[in-house]
């Protein structure tokens, strides 16, 4: 594998990490359609965990197959391809090697009232499936976010010393946040910021909207005069929250929508500088043609061709 | 033990798993009346944890001795025999390599009030006492789910390291759930589908009703019009959600019925596409004989002569 | 050390257990003036943690020494003598190998109020200190007894790889049980019950009462028609509830009472079937001389002399 | 070092100790003006946690050097010094080897609203700093106290393993006790008794009042005509309960009081037979001519001089 | 490197701790412009934690940028930088050896509800990314702080046997203080003290007020008429409370101010025997050469030259 100039300079920004550890994060940024690039766009399926079988899989049912999704984010030429341990355990042999894998470790369902989510793999389930990365949600504001930060720091450690990559998925929720609060600007660049600080190398986080939730937050944006209006200003600010962007962010698609929605959208986050998409629902509930064919354009427009 | 073709293919879905994990597996489904079918009948006895001594054997006193119960299995040709510490340690010389043994490692209890189940096994002592596998519960919905995922995580990566199969037990309660909503479909559907998400081998879950009791979900169901009117339609989506049929799932009985019921049910699981019966109240609560001849016929009804 | 017969076929219900804890068993049943009859009577000392030392010992002050006991235990002939850790250490290069030790394990204090015990000793104390068993309680119903049920668990695995033995105090009580509930028939035969389902060798548990406390076990008694009316009838039934036999169970007095009382009950305990006493207060508040009478009188009820 | 023929007798008592912890109760028993006697006054300086250090050292000002309290109580004669980790350290090297040290690992302070205290030292501590005991403080009564009993157990098996001895300071609070209460004659016998059962080689109490506290004991108290009149019967219960004398028990000062106070309780405690006093703001609050005047009458109390 | 004198005198006040240890305090001492002379100014940046990112680094946008914080604390000639995991991660590569590093092992944010903060840290990262020490905050008064206290005990413990050092940030908040007494004289000089207790090498607070918050130690203060008039008699006052003057102590900026207001406090600082300041925002808030320019000044206050 030659890695690209590209490549070569994003993983500069990862100075403490073992050879180990970079080669695992050149995998995910040089497989695929976006290889090379700097830019990515992978595949998560932990729905059947958030959502249920059904509300997962039922619009597509050839999804309910494990296998379907590992073919799909090889087919549609993604980068990698992130799920729990059941569903990479069910595909881990015949897709070996075929695309870099991400093992979900924490995971929660819409069975349960507390604000966090339950450990559900290990480092050792990583490697022994020869996954490249380990993904954990944290929920910044949850009341339980210091028992979540501390599951990650001992998971981080591990995976680290093993030569993997960390993705975490940092969703601010719970705690004193309002429904918008969630998604608002300053909430998920600081949600963003606490994942950096926390020693991810890659950051998943929903694409903000233009709402200021924190007082001494909104102060700050008016009186410095930072640029919100448009979802591409946004999406800077959150790169820029990342140690100026010496750290990858993709963005998360969140509930289906129309093609021209999502294109807009990856339009937005490759102008703002975001390292590319995370779409789940988006691709796995359309059927597998329309689903390449969406992938397809999502990719033209990180290749600037969009 | 020559492994049937229809065996095979069932192993062949358990791609991440050791020799030995597969081994075990193997042993179970070539064992008894069914061996090589890729059905199966197990019999579990942890009704002594679950409603105390005398509700579970004065109706038929022998069930007192933990012998009676290997024996029944072994005579009724079942492929496994399931239950806690206690019972496993009672028999475990006198009927060594004579069936194959599922260690259940956590119980409740009818005197306590939480929502939970202690830990009261081990894989070391599955091992010692030469288990094929080990039994876990889960309660999918309970405020203490996350404590409990968290707990057969660990104990099924031991496992699994250590050659032996995990079965779960998904039995969704408390939190939000209503007494009819911990059977309804969707909430079932749900139930297997994250034991198969968290690395189960064999999983274990009531046979749904046709009630629908999360809004979201009757949406979809409604939606996709997925057919639950008869219980053949509602096994057939709880092993579709349970990665479409890569992961095996068994059904148990529930309260003591009369045997027509009880044959009513196993058509309907084995039309539905469901690998088996878990019988245990319905067998050892009732004379020998009388549990033979049953277990004999729901036996029959998995190799298509019922 | 010549094994009798009687004592030979008990240890084969210990059919998992290794040569070292059956030597322990064995030296707990060879041991004293019932030696090799299966029945034993055991000195327990943990009234100091429950009661303090003054209401515990004042009655006959030559108690307040932990050397007393030990003598005490050994010139009655009985089969063992259970103390938590200080009593045990402060006696156990006096009396080494005198007679057997049990160590209990977890304590409580009628300072507390939560319906649970500290462990207070471990398996490596009962190794140094030479003892043939730790002793743990158990609260059955307590919002505790998951706890307490994992806290045995472990502790029981290293015992019984450490070739000790485990004696399991089984005293339903917490959460919604009643003051009478906790010594009701169903309850009792439950907890002793439970105490088999965990693993351990010697169950201890207080004669239960004529009272059913729970409904649905209310039903099947009345249905089955178990005989309760006698409290040989009740000590029948929790011996049959402890795997049908096959697990000794010992039962304790409870607070101090008249002579006549004491062998009255002890007279039932073995017409029931039980495998003995433990008597702690009703001995060491007597004077020496009438305790050694009184314990001699015991003894010789479980000789069929009495 | 001869070890003198009381001290022997005294050592004797710990009959399950390895040499490694004799060796240190022998270092603080021989060590001092009352070397050898059997008797001991002990230096404890762990005001500054308790309640800030104005409020300990402003009385005195050299006392903020925490090699002021090394030098006192070397030059006053005391048998040992017992600090918290910083202070410890702080003179650690300066003066090894000049007086036996006790690590106190477990500290509160008057911030604080639970009744618990923070494990702020361990063995491994005791051990580099050359300490000859570990000291923790049990709240028996506190609805923390089962796990300060679990973190003592461990702690004290890994010092006893490590040839430490253990120093429990049981200070009865919380739950249901009254201010009254926690120094009531039965609640202190009681908390010395606790700690003794819990493997204590020396026992810290305060001197108890005349009061009795809980019912049950009052009756005992009353019907058994336990002599609690004068300070000297009180401190005679109070040794009685540590197993009849065979573990070592000191009694603290409490607030600072004129001399005259503070030697008639020790005269009190000689008389009924404690084996000491542990004496702090007594001491280190008063000018350090003061403070060795006053140390020194006190010292002669135990030489029978007093 | 060649130690002062003065940093001699006050490496010989960490008697018990290796030359490891030793050797990371002098780096500290011995580095930068005030390098040898005792006294320190250390860059903290962890408010992106506490603040988020906008918050803290809007101001001066360069400062989003991890290796903009090393350059300054380089060029500014300051004793060590202080951050969290990522920060320290993303430039520990490009400045290994240019300065002595602190990670910051623990980090709140303000979308939290608890007055407490998630470990986020390990004594393993400081050594893999060659930090000199850790640094970790306590709260003193928070219903938190035993856990928070246990915590530091267990990575100090290892920190120092690993050859760190450990820097404490004693931040008294929550239970029963208000606003006001989290920064009251007799509380900060407590929370100064408690950190000295637990072992740490450097103490970080906050300038006290002039505010006595507990009544007994109002006391106290008044009765030894302890002056606390000016800034430099409470700061002295601290120092003697952190061992007389035998652990270093550093004083923290607070929110941004202007030049005279951190001048003044580093001049009474200075004053009343302080070891430097730890300057966060009022540094990186500020365009480069204007920080340069004000820790230029701060430095000659320590060099007396203020």
């Amino acid at each position: 594998m030659r890695i690209s100039q590209k490549v070569k300079k994003i993983l500069d920004n990862y100075e403490s990490d073992n050879p180990g550890t970079k080669a695992n994060l050149a995998r995910i940024l040089m497989h695929g359609k976006l290889g090379g690039s700097g830019r990515m766009v992978i595949l998560p399926v932990d729905q059947g965990f958030e959502h249920g079988p059904v509300r997962s899989f039922a619009a597509n049912p050839p999804a309910y197959d494990p296998h379907y999704h590992f073919q799909l984010a090889i087919d549609a030429g993604l980068n990698a391809y992130a799920a729990p341990l059941g569903m990479i355990e069910a595909g881990a042999d015949s897709f070996a090697g075929a695309i870099p894998t991400i093992l979900k470790v924490n995971s929660s369902n819409s069975l349960a009232r507390a604000k966090d989510q339950a450990v559900t793999g290990s480092v050792n389930d990583a490697l022994r499936l020869g996954c490249s990365a380990i993904g954990f949600t944290i929920y910044p504001g949850s009341d339980d976010q210091f028992g979540m930060m501390e599951e990650i720091r001992e998971l981080a450690e591990e995976a680290k010393a093993s030569g993997l990559a960390v993705v975490m998925w940092s969703y601010p929720r719970g705690g004193d946040l309002t429904k918008e609060g969630e998604t608002a600007m300053d909430v998920c660049a600081y949600g963003a910021h606490l994942a950096a600080l926390l020693g991810a190398h890659i950051i998943k986080v929903k694409p903000p909207t233009g709402v200021l939730f924190q007082d001494a937050a909104k102060k700050v944006y008016e009186k410095s005069a930072i640029p919100i209006a448009s979802l591409a200003d946004r999406i800077k600010n959150v790169v820029t929250s990342c140690f100026n962007g010496r750290r990858i962010v993709v963005f998360s698609g969140g509930e289906a929508k129309d093609e021209a929605g999502i294109l807009a959208e990856a339009k937005a986050i490759h102008e703002g500088g975001g390292n590319g998409s995370i779409i789940g629902r988006n691709s796995f509930q359309r059927p597998r043609e329309q689903a390449l064919e969406l992938l397809e354009k999502i990719i033209q427009v990180y290749q600037n061709k969009g």
